[in-house]
């Protein structure tokens, strides 16, 4: 497919609602659980996303589509989440993040972008230049990437419990990563 | 997790939500493509949802059940979402699977299953004996791994378009497997 800011935007908008479905007044031993040592659980991984509504996209369009040269992003705090959600329960975490989500979706259309805007650049502190295309795009992709590791660290509170299922269960096998 | 029917209930009766709020209303364009080759499109797995809800996890839990002495599960057909979805549209296909679902549930419920009925077995065509335990714990993980893939596949349509993103995206990276 190629990006069209319309089809990104069906899909960002939705996944405040897909997150509130799966995991709204389910039991922390569902949703405080992980796949094992450092790895998140749901609860981290919804800290995470409503850390990255805060710092990362739409803070980095506005470094793309301003008129200043300081065009470098600053680095994204992986980990914050873990300071950030302190005190916190998952139902805050998933409110937040909506009413977030739903002012940086306003943000994102009241800049009315065009096809050129699309091919601005900005400074990625690691990957280097990347276009506000791809900086859009990254965002669907990674709603989409903690979505499915939500689904895995669930699946995951069941690996023994299947028993011999678990040769078909290829959700099982994947390694804790985001 | 040690399996416990209230918990896996509390995960089985969002799906027929996630999958809504994931897909309902979402162009052609996302849902009906694919990873590629002959994978799988959201549509064909929701299709798939359905076809298990039909004649896999509530006929098994019957089969395992009941007194007869024929306790092997009829072999389930991975392919059958292909001649059965066809005409239909993703909406009757979501519908049907939420239909489906809260009847099984129904069912499920009105089994009254006990700590020893958990124990019971019945033959898997190809896997052996199996309890209905891991019967049940699979279920669970089924709808999990079929959650995800469907975001892997909804991510996958911007895998050119995230640029120099691609390298932090591992869902981009996994193979199109279930």
């Amino acid at each position: 497919m190629t990006f069209k800011i319309d089809q990104a935007i069906d899909l960002l908008e939705r996944t405040p609602e897909v997150l509130k479905a799966m995991l709204s007044g389910l039991s922390n031993d569902w949703t405080r659980a992980n796949e094992g040592g450092d790895s998140w659980s749901p609860f981290d991984v919804v800290g995470h996303l409503v850390h990255g509504e805060r710092t990362d996209w739409i803070p980095r369009t506005y470094i793309i589509m301003n008129d200043s040269d300081q065009k470098t992003f600053h680095p994204y705090d992986r980990f914050a989440q873990f300071e950030e959600s302190k005190g916190k329960s998952l139902e805050d975490l998933l409110e937040e993040f909506e009413s977030l989500r739903r002012s940086n979706l306003e943000q994102l259309n009241g800049f009315g972008l065009t096809e050129s805007d699309l091919q601005r650049v900005g400074i990625h502190p690691s990957l280097g230049p990347v276009t506000l295309l791809n900086l859009l795009s990254a965002w669907v992709v990674h709603d989409q990437g903690h979505i499915a590791q939500i689904s895995r660290v669930l699946a995951k509170q069941y690996k023994d419990e299947v028993g011999p299922w678990t040769k078909y269960m290829t959700i099982l096998k994947y390694s804790p990563k985001e």
